[in-house]
């Protein structure tokens, strides 16, 4: 048999407010932090705490700037967070393929 | 904007264990604790912690037996496990949707 598609799942990237974060910051360059905050309906230190776990494995990078006078910061999705991402989406396809007739 | 899909993710089923542990008990009547614990590639005791995350949702029951002389455990999915499990994989389904090209 085939190892379990779960198998192939990291908590890091699984778990949903990080499979959030990086779903929609890899659609774009970068996202801004409130787009993300507001997107997902987290507060400021929830959403602090997961991409802390996702920079910390390397699959996104923050920038701090200015939007005229406004501070803001962006995330946005390194290579090696990409493929984090890609290899997530491919095991959730195959558990819904595998399962997903339930 | 609709909502983001991880929001309709329920850590209790979306663990990635214990999302194992429901698509493949969810498929049978009863599975036993071994054939989960081998699929799974989990300790007993990794396990039996995660069966007991999802018993006290009421997502799975629980039967200990005999197989001849050989005690054994099997683990069943309750309907509301199944209805979870179903609102999981759709919440994975439309994550997929629109997400998943990247």
């Amino acid at each position: 048999m085939t190892e379990h598609p779960t198998a192939a799942l990291d908590d890091v990237v699984h778990q949903r407010h990080r499979l959030g974060i990086l779903t929609i910051a890899g659609e774009v360059k970068r996202v801004e932090f409130a787009y993300l905050k507001s997107t997902l309906n987290l507060t400021a230190g929830n959403l602090s705490r997961h991409i802390a776990v996702l920079e910390e494995a390397g699959l996104p990078v923050i920038e701090k700037g200015y939007e005229g006078k406004r501070p803001k910061t962006w995330v946005s999705v390194t290579a090696a967070g990409r493929k984090a991402l890609a290899a997530e989406m491919a095991a959730l396809r195959a558990l819904l393929d595998r399962h997903g007739k339930a």
